[in-house]
């Protein structure tokens, strides 16, 4: 299944940067090579059909995966975001050393997957079977508590986190995973609620700097300025409904 | 801070059963001992005023958490549930031994989680800062979609997951914090949403066994049958609210 010259495959949706996103970011930290399998076509093993595939459990050789991502390497496979980025960190140096360092890495991880769970819920708080257009009122009045009270106060919490520790990440000079989550969630917010995040990040200059310095980390870098590096629309998880952003 | 004679502290809200649930629930799988800290008298130590302080870091001493469970351990503080959870299931034989078994485990327990949200927010889709009463429109269409639609798909994915292995348990014969987790949900579920979960859980043989064989571990048989077993009610995160449920 997977090309012998790549150590992994990720199975993500071709169209958005999602949860898959933390997963890219990671491998492209790491220098990693990788096929993004579903972005290739189709009549060579990609899109969709290689997704449902490795969900349910390519032919009974893996356990199933409740949804996407999904990353395989050597014969197995992981999923869910935030165990695959641990997995991912450990192999390649992005995960702190001792036992404490993992899993307050971890921690700020999973912390990051609850405003983007959070997030995502403003355009879709009834249902992700039905269209946004279908539960827009209950939209208006999710992002409205989001945008005034989730926001600032997990902003506020990484700050503070970053505060606690010597240089610009989570680990002090040495970059991890949880870094790289954090940076993602800054630029999904900003997306999709420029207002909103603009308040809310104000004068953390924590935040800020941390946003700074994994932007301008080599494999980030290179990433952000490729073509790999999907746009965010609004089929992903940070959409720019600017309804739901903060009045002025 | 900590008790000379036991492990840990546990930082969590007293009367409800919640995300601390899952730690609760490991420490006794585990027979670890453990002070149960926010269920003590404020005049020693305990009550909300406990779970503030290690919310902020213990005076400096620890990063701060964004929210409980939080673990104290040897002076330092663990937060997520899921990673607090990964934490104690590696120091206790609770978590697989290869990294293949210890990142299948933290799969499941995420996946656990995403159902845990999903649950939470039936009764909650708009604002955790609102009342029930104030979002029951609302409540009730996403409640309607979550136990038609979301509990057979995680019940069917959880007996899938079970069907790839060998015994009862995630990892075979051995027990993991992965089983306690989905345990829990299903526990959860049987009582906020008793028809939907029967309709989900119907002919899920693999699903029934682990919840069983669960139930009869000794350190968790032992717990259930204590008082230290907070009775599932109407402020934690399975609500029964008949009208929430499938109707006949």
């Amino acid at each position: 299944m997977t090309d012998e010259q790549t150590e992994y495959t990720l199975y993500y949706w071709p169209g958005i940067q999602g949860r898959g996103e933390f997963v890219r970011l990671t491998l492209e930290a790491a220098g990693a090579t990788y096929r993004d399998i579903a972005r290739e076509p189709e009549d060579q093993g990609g899109g969709p059909g290689a997704i449902r595939d490795v969900l349910e459990g390519l032919d009974g050789q893996q356990p199933p995966a409740f949804a996407p991502p999904v990353l395989e390497v050597d014969g197995s496979t992981y999923a869910q975001t935030a165990n695959i980025c641990q997995f991912l960190g450990r192999r390649h140096g992005l995960a702190g050393t001792s036992q404490q360092e993992l899993h307050r890495v971890h921690q700020v991880q999973l912390t990051v997957h609850d405003c983007l769970t959070e997030a995502h819920d403003t355009h879709h708080p009834i249902s992700i079977a039905e269209y946004y257009e279908d539960q827009k009122d209950a939209a208006r009045r999710r992002a409205a508590f989001f945008v005034e009270q989730r926001i600032p106060k997990f902003l506020g919490h990484f700050d503070a986190v970053l505060g606690y520790t010597d240089g610009p990440f989570l680990l002090g000079e040495d970059l991890s995973y949880g870094d790289l989550a954090v940076f993602q969630l800054l630029e999904g917010l900003n997306y999709a609620f420029p207002r909103g995040y603009r308040r809310g990040a104000d004068s953390l200059n924590d935040l800020a700097a941390l946003r700074e310095a994994v932007s301008q980390q080599p494999g980030v870098k290179a990433y952000l300025d490729s073509d790999r590096r999907i746009p965010f629309n609004e089929k992903g998880i940070f959409r720019h409904y600017p309804e739901l952003d903060l009045s002025d």
